[in-house]
């Protein structure tokens, strides 16, 4: 491909409002473009190394012998009244009508339109086990949107779903994939976590997670480095602590004024944060206030507020409303004095604390020394408190390990949750009729293409791995106007292309300068530079990954490429 | 792939409700599966059927430099208002709103889309001319889903769009895609005429289709022998005729007791039906009636009608519909004693008749001789008059020939109609701001399966040409439990792989009769009988195409398979 009639364009300039190194650089290298907020457009280059990703993916799943079919966007409300989901699965779900006034949602996951397909053809044990798949593009209506492709509403996905006669065959199925997933992810060089997960909207018996770390996953994982346990913090569960071994002090009412914040109290009245209880007022579905308590020092984890509450319409409240539901001020949330219309959650951080810093609803002051059981009462303790580093592992109690992570592959343990109520029964070798047992297996197709740049880049831009390069060699012509650097670059070009070396040739008519820095941004792991030197019979080679340039002989450079490019896609 | 572990099951019984063989064949052949009204599920070997095709295109496109990118199905209202069609487009779109509101569409068609992508890259006529195209998945809400993936609600289309400088330049990438759809159709085998056709919602300055000759096509095709000229027959213009010459004879009211079809009528009265005025009552929109009166022996075009409307949402009025609006019953609506409110067309096809049969909107009763001017009088006149076979050609008057056809591409020179309301404008080489001039160009993915299926078919089933069949070779085992047939086919199975063929090995438990059936049922080219013969060193090679069968030593079959497909695959 000759850049010159190529439809990629890169910035000079970085996006705006952009946080993840694999937003910005597959936004500034031309990859993506925004259509609407998380659903992106795929230019040319990009589909290239979706492509490669999605073979990766087909020729995995094939090798276990799982059967690709495709099914459908449009899916019906019906279904998903069978399994109930059409109720639970909450606003994520994209839903319209047809003009007749039908239900449908855009499929966000597809264990409704599987199960359906399953049923309508099996019916003996004979014909099973069984693992379809597809790759389809997907849709979440994500509360928040953002990080690229890392969250996004419109997502290209490959889901699989197994379908076994008892759970023993199932748990085969389910390690089969595990396995799968692990090829899957070496081969597209990413490296992975298998973490524990929550089974959230799918449902089922157990999930895992494969992670890959980065500052800019949407998910925070905790591992044990004693024990080897490793799970999404928001299933990590924090019990209560040990009660504080200090007397009771007496309680005692200070002026704080405008003193609003943890860390303005805790220098104000020179006591540590986890001393001070932090209240924080949320609105459910729009309507129904929810008071939350946790210790000064941790924070709430939305995720398991969203498990608890069994919906993730919830925000804190706005100023306004913090003043018309407790008739205080921000920073001056307390336990006292509250109505009795609002539901309050502890969190078991405030276990055994003593001696604490506790806000009234009245601005500018505060308890100090207050004491649950004396001064003001607990309800029931739940557990909303984000994991922190350090938290004891809840097998060996050793310190965990956290860290951002962003899912790339998610499976499910499924059970006869859809089975069971869509009636997908086959008869056993007694002739006796049981709910077909299901796993369900992702794999972020599109996230993927973002995880990979967070795992390959630097400060000038993609470092693509060879395998999923959008081309494996760029040749750049240093001066398109000198007649000898182009005949060498178009002979270059050309035997790239006849040694089936996936090759593009920056013929664009733009200073060294400026292709130079595409390259760097666009991540080609090899690149010819055709400069000066061809007056030596030379041109300059160079790597992407190692930073390694050497000088090589002009008829020898395409095939070192190519030898290279060989080795790092075996 | 050995069918005892492949997902495929095919049904003894013909589906219900099927009226096209593609349909029929496709669903009893277990390709695909309805899951809601239009919307189709693929099963593994529809998938390589659809992957086969796929990739004709692909190549094809590629081959004319049009490059790929990947849009997306959610399309922001925004964009859609740019242009207007958010209000124009009618009930064929799919819309829906995201959590906060926002406006979508699914999109059916992606103008819109490209434009915007294009607008944000490219600013200089130096980066023209340019080809875009996509495969992916789309919707349209039709009315009447119908004929399986002929008439779908969801569906795969390969769309292209063209941008260039000038209309000259336009015109060039026009024919370019017209060229490449040729070869790409001649490679699926399907043999398609090019009739020109309506702009319809897409829009622009003119287009053509591709269209399969079929009974089951969704539109009707008008074609003269004489001067080539051929049309979607909603666009063949229909004037006004001669008026005849006869005497007008006086008005006479006479009973018809309950004759109410025109056949009727016409036996009763002597009368040829073209001289009864035929009156239709419609309901627009489901508020407004609208009368039809057009020759009794001409049927309305309810797509020239859509277009005189600007809406496809009209059906006729039921008996109690008619009661209360012209207070008469079916088969009595007429031109006479109207109320004022019902808006009236008159077809073009009444001009000229003299002494016509008509209803006067009172049951049991018809005038005979009724005469227009006289008796009663005509409005402005339209065309809603569909075109039939010895209609006159509108470019040189000879008997046109009429047939059903089925669209599967359609290619539009769309002008300024997207750029500039959507100002992707370029610098010409002057440096002046201009519109780019644009094409588009579909092809119905998923629909010339179903046409590949009407034109290759017998009562038995499904013929794919060799480049589209899902496997182009069958080996079946007649009689599984016999040793020494079921290690030739194994042998024959394991050679077939080896030497490249697509091959399904029948290792199902089931009678020949069935394996014969689902053979020809499932339409593989080439099939290989493994039986008695075994015992002479012999099996059966069978063609389906040509139902040629005849005897091959064992070690000889599969290369002479193998050679027969070469040579179809040319």
């Amino acid at each position: 491909m000759r850049w010159s009639r190529y439809f990629w364009y890169t910035s000079k300039d970085d996006p705006a409002d952009v946080e993840a190194p694999s937003h910005k650089y597959l936004v500034k290298g031309g990859f993506i473009k925004q259509i609407a907020s998380g659903v992106y457009q795929y230019t040319p280059p990009a589909l290239r190394v979706l492509r490669k990703i999605e073979s990766i993916v087909r020729k995995e799943m094939d090798r276990t012998g799982a059967q690709e079919v495709l099914l459908t966007v449009l899916n019906p409300a019906e279904l998903w009244r069978e399994t109930g989901r059409w109720d639970l699965y909450g606003r994520e779900l994209f839903t319209l009508k047809d003009r007749h006034g039908r239900d449908y949602c855009l499929g966000p996951t597809h264990e409704e339109e599987v199960t359906d397909l399953f049923r309508s053809y099996v019916t003996s044990y004979r014909q099973l086990p069984l693992i379809l798949y597809q790759i389809q593009v997907k849709f979440r209506d994500e509360k928040r949107p953002r990080f690229g492709l890392i969250r996004a509403r419109e997502f290209i996905m490959k889901d699989a779903y197994s379908f076994d006669l008892d759970e023993f065959s199932a748990i085969m199925s389910y390690e089969a994939m595990k396995f799968a997933y692990d090829r899957i992810f070496k081969k597209m060089r990413l490296k992975t976590l298998m973490v524990e997960a929550s089974v959230g909207a799918i449902g089922g018996k157990s999930s895992h997670e494969f992670v890959v770390l980065t500052d800019y996953g949407e998910a925070r994982v905790a591992y044990c480095e004693n024990c080897s346990y490793a799970a999404n913090a928001e299933i990590v569960p924090l019990g209560k602590g040990k009660e504080e071994d200090e007397p009771e002090m007496p309680l005692q009412k200070v002026a704080t004024p405008g003193v609003s914040t943890i860390e303005e109290l805790s220098r104000f009245l020179k006591v540590p944060p986890r001393k001070i209880l932090k209240g924080l007022l949320y609105v459910v579905e729009e309507k129904e206030p929810l008071l939350v308590f946790i210790r000064g020092d941790r924070q709430v984890d939305e995720n398991k507020l969203e498990a608890i509450l069994g919906t993730d319409n919830f925000r804190l409240a706005k100023d306004e409303e913090i003043k018309e539901i407790l008739g205080t001020v921000r920073g001056f949330v307390g336990p006292l004095s509250l109505k009795n219309n609002v539901r309050v959650l502890w969190d078991n951080s405030l276990y055994g604390v003593k001696n604490m810093v506790v806000a009234i609803n009245e601005p500018d002051v505060h308890y100090v020394n207050a004491n649950p059981g004396r001064d003001f009462h607990y309800g029931d303790m739940v557990d909303v408190c984000q994991v922190e580093e350090g938290d004891p592992c809840p097998k060996c109690g050793a310190p965990l390990k956290v860290n951002r992570g962003l899912e790339v592959g998610h499976i499910f343990l499924l059970g006869t949750r859809y089975s069971e109520p869509m009636k997908a029964f086959v008869k056993d070798s007694e002739g006796k009729d049981v709910p077909v047992v299901m796993g369900c297996y992702g794999i972020g197709i599109s996230r993927c293409m973002s995880a990979i740049v967070e795992q390959h880049h630097d400060e000038k831009g993609i470092k693509w791995p060879t395998p999923v390069a959008p081309f494996e060699l760029d040749i750049v012509c240093v001066n398109i106007s000198d007649e000898e650097q182009r005949a060498v670059a178009e002979k270059l070009y050309t035997t790239a292309q006849e040694m089936g070396v996936e090759v593009l040739y920056d013929d664009r008519d733009e200073s060294p300068g400026s292709k130079f820095a595409d390259a760097d941004l666009c991540g080609f792991p090899y690149r010819i530079v055709v400069g000066k030197k061809v007056k030596e019979g030379k041109v300059e080679v160079q790597s992407r990954h190692t930073g390694e340039r050497w000088d090589a002989p002009i008829e020898e450079a395409v095939g070192q490429v190519k030898e290279l490019i060989h080795q790092e896609k075996l």
